[in-house]
């Protein structure tokens, strides 16, 4: 058994392993981030979930705590015009769930909404200087492009089609995410809305590998040293992985979710729009069967979270993610309540086959 | 770059290379078999649309044309009992498309409806005598699978899914087909209904080879020689390529089917069940755009085939796939106008990577 390749996109970017820790908005903060950066590995800080302030704490924190890149993680999506008909019709799929729960469904809020990256965002950027920018769902405005590019920060998008690939190139992208189909959380779906044409891992990779001239990095299913071999034989410069992560220690993973990554359930997921609007890959649950996976009725991106969060805590609170975001994708093999440093180890650790 | 390795399994049934040519039923018969066996594949021959004089026949001149193993492969399915209801639904889903034809749709048939493996077939396997048999949908009854054994046959059958690799390698198979998700043509699904589920190549290859103790080959998305690197890296003893033969000369891929693959069109599938009443991976055609991919008023496999037939004859007659089962795997990058023995030899031409 020998080691495992280092790309030379891997060498300058600073790594001693060719692996990108996935940003988990809702699952991990700098502690995450901090450990796998520790281990040789790329950390990535999510924003979507965080206000401004705490995306600054955070990253000084890792910064305080871990040498080597720092990926910060940015939305990317245009914000939705409100819809009052289809939140009410939204509201009125749930009504049967607010009354199990004996929630007054007058007194839940519009959603929150996820804000996309933006000037104040594009700010933190230029005081934070992250080595990586990464964005899903496309990429922001030229003009925010710009100034994040003029910061000297790689800059990454995700790509789940080989189309979505080639206009991520053509607007001057550093790297490309492959992400599979079988990626855990939220397409990084923009050109494309149609979930079921979603490509795998094993098909997306190389053909994206044919059709860019940059790096690529490969997504979705890798969760243990063969996964990560297979990802760099089709070509990828590098490996991202989250749920391989979501049991560690450092992660932010929640009761219910870390439960369910642990059971048999666990094993079966599934595309989903209900939690945000937008299809995202979770562990199939109790309002997954019932209105779902997929459902006309669920608001844009992020509106449809809004409805549904009292519901998830209110389910939480009995120990219950019927109504949760089980983010995971299709290869939850690789999860263990271990050291995210170990996890990492494990997944470059000599399985790199001999011809 | 190094020779790619042969598993022992690979060299226990005779190959030279580790690939198995992919049964595709409707695109192939002898010719392409023996192509492939020519250059050191294992050929297979699909039962499910050849009558038993035919099947015999095929054999027959495939072992005149080339030495090597052969696979027969036979679907296992139970039919279903026919539902009346159904079928008229169906057949008013279709009607406007009757009536753009000048069809007449009180003088189609009854679905011919594909034959499982049965008595008849097994004592053609048992006259063959192929190296191998593989099933998909399950496997046939246990009286007719010891009569196979008995041929000294490997027996092989296809999974989807872990839970299904488990269920094979129990009833004793002799190597499990991992069927990720980006495969063409029907899925071999048989405990699992629901194509949302089902799980990408990536993801399941390894997670089988953990799982069950005998040869895992991999299939979905292999379409060149990186893939191959890829699906061995993964554990896989040998890998099971389909799409990449459908425009050799030697495949019977219709007009309609080849002009599809060669089109941008082609990068684009979907699974359907409104070809055949199962989910199958296809090309994203006009009446899939219009009815599904999936319909609930397809009736169940196989009878779903009959009442759309007269439409895919009325507009291939047209020089049009707008009704046609357009089978293809999520990977068409490895088609080419091209002998299969090239295809083959290319599938293995020294891209396994170097540590």
């Amino acid at each position: 058994m020998s080691a495992i390749p280092l790309s030379s996109y891997a060498r300058r970017l600073g790594l001693a392993v060719p692996i990108i820790q996935a940003p988990m908005a809702g699952s991990q903060a700098g502690a995450l981030a901090a450990a796998v950066m520790g281990a040789g590995a790329l950390g990535s800080l999510p924003a979507a979930l965080l206000a401004p302030a705490a995306l600054r704490e955070e990253t000084l924190a890792v910064r305080a705590a871990a040498r080597g890149p720092l990926n910060l993680n940015f939305f990317a999506h245009r914000p939705p015009a409100p819809d009052p008909a289809r939140e009410a019709a939204w509201r009125a799929a749930l009504r049967p769930y607010y009354e199990e729960f004996g929630l007054d469904v007058a007194a839940i809020p519009e959603g929150p909404g996820r804000r996309p990256f933006d000037d104040e965002a594009c700010g933190l950027v230029e005081a934070l200087r992250p080595e990586v920018v990464s964005f899903h769902f496309g990429l922001p405005d030229r003009a925010l492009l710009e100034r994040v590019r003029r910061t000297g920060a790689q800059v990454w998008s995700t790509a789940t089609t080989v189309a979505e690939a080639r206009a991520l190139a053509a607007q001057g992208v550093d790297a490309v995410i492959a992400q599979g189909a079988e990626a855990g959380g939220h397409r990084g779906m923009f050109l494309d809305e149609d979930p079921a044409t979603q490509v795998g891992t094993m098909a997306l990779v190389p053909q994206v590998v044919a059709a860019v001239d940059v790096p690529v990095i490969a997504a979705g299913g890798i969760a243990d040293a063969r996964g990560v071999a297979a990802a760099l034989a089709l070509g990828a410069a590098a490996v991202q992985v989250g749920t391989a992560f979501l049991l560690c220690p450092e992660a932010t993973t929640s009761a219910v979710h870390r439960a369910a990554l642990k059971s048999d359930a666990g094993q079966v997921t599934a595309l989903t729009n209900l939690f945000s609007g937008r299809p995202a890959r979770g562990i199939v649950n109790r309002v997954m069967r019932e209105l779902g996976p997929m459902s006309a009725l669920a608001p844009a991106f992020p509106l449809a979270s809004g409805a549904i969060a009292p519901l998830r805590a209110a389910a939480e609170k009995q120990g219950r993610g019927d109504f949760s975001p089980l983010w995971a994708g299709q290869n939850v093999s690789g999860c263990r309540e271990a050291p995210a440093a170990q996890i990492v180890a494990e997944l470059v650790r000599g399985v790199w086959p001999q011809a």
